[in-house]
């Protein structure tokens, strides 16, 4: 009886019209991107950017280099393959010839993503600086950069968003995704970000893919810069790529659940009050705010 | 003194009124259920349901029922296992003669699980196509396989809910939790829930146990489906399984950060503005949504 | 080519100026504290404080004595070096004259803390008694403290927020955020919470540093106790350590997504209604809501 | 082509008459004894008779119980169901009545082996005594409990004797042919050795099921303890448990290479000068050796 | 002065007279086969060979199939891989042309050797029941599968000698030289071995390349069958290839420590005492033995 | 039942009778060396001896200084520790004064190892090539470095050798049985070997402390390199320290099995046969051999 019900779904399961749909082929032999490579790579990079805080805290300055140049050379050879398999991922081709190309542009992508490293870890060091004085909790610069969520998710970012800029498939989505999961915060690798940015909490941020933010912004936990309703094209499937997310001026504060929708612009300087719903343009250094609660009195046994 | 500060928190952890309220004891040497097993449970149903995507990239549609038939055998071992050890964490009974029962009824639940997967493949199916038309972001269907949290905790909420209706204790809340600790979606495994469903982002989404939710329906981050107060017994207890969630109906869309609360029903094809708060009824095909902001002044120096 | 780029930017990632702010040196040897050395004496301290749930569920109150006493040990052992390191995670003396000294104040800080473990216990007992009569979903007291978020989370904080009132530095915080990560709940080790806390769902809730929460108080997803904005010292850095967040009374329920902040009080008894912004003290027994939504009608086309 | 194949070799190896010989079906679902329990198992007992050498360096005296009681209690539940599951390994039974017998056989054999463990240690004390007297290279005793073949292989070996002597099936062997793969000494559990027993180097060493050893006796790398021929029953089969190995008495010395075959005896305080071939009783304080080398020259370009 | 000693040495060491003879340049970026990848393989393979021994012990005839076919689908992906790696490993070319090809190559040795796999199995069967009834201690059949290290190292043997008859260059070695790491027992993959084969013990058992093994052959630990000197060519190097090593016939038995060296023929039916040092052909049904021991008194004080 | 017997067995094992003469107490805290952390050294070690066969394949002679620059430093850090503990294990020192001194002797230590790397490297490299000059069956010295067994060890024992001429206890040994435990080939840290030198098969190979070897020695499985008897001193302990094992002059073969004892001198360019037993000097250029088999025929039945 139990093998019986298992052949039965063994055969349902393996009928085309059940699989068709959840099946993915591997394109000339070219398996998924892989995400313990891709989770490898970000301990490879964290190393790199910040030195001692991630592994072989002796190091020192004069042995350094070694390190780095370990650690980079790893990268460029693992990531490589894993930009490979994401150009591979969505492609039709059925033809052979465009593999090779496929490999050389990934490696070539990869060695351009290598020489932006000195540019992320200086944005990063601006956001380590800009936790630091944006939580009167934190200790020091160190104690951001060791165990705040906004770090993580940023060197996540900055490493995603560059990646992004240069076309690699798939590869970017990953590692955004791994940074949302493990702290909340959800930004689109597309999202262009400036320095000193600082995401204080953080759980249930959403980012917008076309966003802008400006140079030292401030958001809390929960603060969504999202789209209003996108237009949908003759397949019903939604028009890719329009400009649909906020713009945010330089040093901009949003609090905590506060809502932007649509490619609308916080004038810099702003400071927009929690939870608020947002989705006209902002003129620079407003200052807007949701009213006090009102003492209602709750019928009797309703709770809320 | 070191041996001796041990030693006195020792004696006084192990005293019975010092663990009483915290200790499990084994019934019948049966052990809790195990998070890792039911971990790699997932994996094996996750490779069953997509597969090519989660392992062995490279499986064929001819070699497909191999793995399929290995991967489904395993499940029914490993689960029978724990759905059993699931029927033992809230027994009282102090005899021996249920047991030998509770090993056959967790089998047998587990066969009726496996029959249903073709159901929950064919389900997910639609989440993977709603989600790709629901998201511009999205480039193909594969990619909200292979990385987005909705289909990672539709998965689990898909299984789960089986379980549930099943009646398997505990099991199926793991499941759930382990998809909220991954996703920060929270879906009770009672919720029934329509084909073609998609949270965007996710992060902060509660749906709670008695919800009724439509087919094509979609929620944005942060979204409440939850219950008004509930009734205590004559002991303070919380009645159980009193339908105290809300009822949504299909094509209905809520965006972020919406709390609809209580048994109400909001009518299909309804869309509910973000940061809402809804505890009535909305008629069917209602556009309902909060004013915008206000720009009132701040007080110099306040912030928020 | 490869080579080149490859030793371009490692020199580039080399020099002091790039480094410089995001570099690590280890003080007379001692390096980082370890993430994963203090995931196991968390683990440890699971064992410890819930018998029979997180490993050896067979152990008996004869036999309890022997695990309580060796992983008790164990913690000593190994939380007394991660604590050793968080003392010198900030440290700027460049002598060698304080370090026995820290060594031996990690060790009697450690010998305090487990002598606070009965008391933790107890509380944590209170916790999942709260977390049963606060979910009608809940079926027994063990589920909670097998598989709920708020258990989980209220585990991590009872331990740092000892820690972080012995004055462990660093050490408190990587413990709470690994709470957060896990959970989406982010509690600051400062917060003094009483006895019979619940946290229902959790993903987004913030708990602020110098908040004060009393007994039986629930909390429920996305609700903020926070800050207002914070005074800066001359350097323009955040004055440190003001009581700056919410004391919540006894009994009180705060709903979902509500955000209280800056030094108010919620008086004992109160109920605050989900979505609220509260930024000023509410008499005791007060229930506060947010009305009713409007039925606006949507802009044609416009969505949200 | 690949896929026939495949299938093709599929379809053979499934048949009745390809895996009928190297088929083992799970009795009564019990599964193969785990290689990977026993290694756990092992790594208890080592701590538990070798207290601060093999984990918990920093234990103490006075902390000492803990550790022992922990682990001890943790060998009764592994080693309890490998124990049963090596009496359902040659199981022929059809019927369901023998197996709760079974389970409660495995565990008071297990009891039984716990309670040895107070003498296991002590003649596993007097053998790391006597590698120490034995081997001018040793520096103390503490180095050939760390790290000598002959402590390791003999750890094992009193170990799997008291199970052998319990009559527990199967498990002794692969507790004896671990040590035999990490140290290249094959003692069968069977064999009986008195105290201060040391193997030098070891490798090659062969130890029959019927030896008895006595006391204070040094065996060199590559000895045997053989039997000679054995007698075959009527069915072709070796007829099992005749004594057919050497009887060795106190203090005797065998060297490198020396091979000693069938029930013969070894009188005490002989030596056995090593490469010796020997198939008779040799008298007590015998000294019996090879001659020396004889110069014959070799062929020219024959080498050996 | 670490640092300068670092340097120093890391400098001398990247000198190219340093590496050159100890550096292996990956040609066309084929990295090293990799010996975990062959263990993984190793693991499918005794998986395949002896259903419901090495795992899943709950394997039953009739879901056999499935564990068979995902086992040695997974088997032709990893293998070819890892022949393929061993074909890159000795080549010289340095265009591009070949590499394709060797692929090619590499898949179809892989599905020839999978093809094999019914032969193997039934081979290794007959290798069993030789152990069972060579081995008066051998309970049954299962337990030589199980546990002995002659299985073992045959598993390897046979499934090396196939690799190698194919012409696939480093993988075959590799699979021996883990058995003989495990086992003590080293048999070239090159040795062609009958039927019914088994080694008792095993540790230091030599057999060469060349060597011609019958059927029903039984070998004792110790064992070499090995060369005598060989040809060097006109560079000093040794020509390899020639027929070096023994052959022995049908139901020869070899006992412990004996030596056969060169192209010698030991005649069927033969048996060869333990020692002994053979360098001419035995005629068949021979039986040749050392000499007792002579009981030459030893000097005083001297040992051996 | 249960619990009585593991209390009684716990309270037994507790007593200092019982555990005094197998227990190690940390001096000062220091823990034992760590076996794991030995074998990540050797890795490293491994990885810089040998660049490209055993990791990070596609190191280039452009890349190669940063992977050995960075393997160099973390081999600096950790072995220094465990040379330390190494020193603390025979530590009788009841005083704190010699501690500090300790710590800067074994990082000395290490420092003087790390400068002997790149001749260790150089023997490494003539040894490659004796074994593939050596083997008929070697195809390459690539080969012999990858897998050859002989190679493996003489890494272990180079490495051993120099820190046991620099005076670090226990920590070589602990290499060298690591080695042996892996090949069956048990060098002695103490032996003093020359350059290319290559062992055969190797299993049950001892070559002991005080060896002297040549230049281009070769030998094969199971021979011994020992010492005869040894004097006790007044205490009955072995006499430590003495020249004791033999000296072997360059160009030496000494064939499978062959035992050479005590302080004798082989004369360069000998040839020793196998399986002899050779107590006394040879001259140089002699060829000893053991005389061949005798057709003794045996006894009727009697099998050896």
């Amino acid at each position: 009886m139990v093998e019986e019900t298992i052949h039965k779904v063994v055969k349902e399961l393996s009928t085309t019209e059940s699989y068709r749909a959840v099946y993915r082929s591997a394109k000339k032999g070219v398996t998924m991107p892989s995400i313990d490579a891709l989770e490898e790579i970000m301990t490879y990079l964290r190393r790199i950017l910040f030195p001692g805080y991630f592994a072989h805290s002796e190091v020192t300055p004069d042995t350094m280099h070694y390190y780095i140049g370990a650690n980079v050379d790893k990268v460029v050879r693992l990531l490589s393959e894993q930009v490979h398999r994401g150009f591979c991922f969505p492609c039709q081709d059925e033809g052979d010839s465009a593999c090779e190309e496929c490999v050389n542009d990934a490696q070539e992508l990869t060695l351009q993503f290598i020489a932006r490293l000195p540019v992320i870890r200086r944005l990063l060091a601006t956001d380590a600086l800009a936790a630091y004085q944006g939580d009167p909790a934190a200790k020091n610069v160190g104690e951001t950069i060791f165990c705040y969520p906004s770090l993580r998710a940023l060197t996540h970012h900055r490493i995603a968003h560059e990646l992004y800029k240069m076309g690699a498939p798939l590869i970017p989505r990953i590692i955004s995704e791994r940074a949302h999961s493990e702290t909340g915060i959800d930004i689109h690798p597309g999202a262009e970000i400036g320095d000193h940015f600082f995401i204080d909490h953080g759980t249930g941020v959403v980012v917008g893919e076309t966003c802008i933010i400006g140079h030292h912004v401030r958001l809390y936990q929960g603060v969504t810069l999202g789209a209003k309703s996108f237009p949908l094209d003759k397949d019903g499937k939604p028009v890719k790529g329009i400009a649909r997310h906020p713009i945010i001026g330089d040093n901009v504060t949003i609090y905590a659940g506060a809502t932007v929708l649509g490619r609308v612009t916080i004038g810099a300087g702003s400071v927009i009050g929690g939870n608020l719903w947002v989705t006209g343009d902002v003129p620079p250094n407003s200052r807007i705010s949701q009213g006090e609660f009102r003492t209602t009195p709750l019928q009797d046994g309703a709770g809320i």
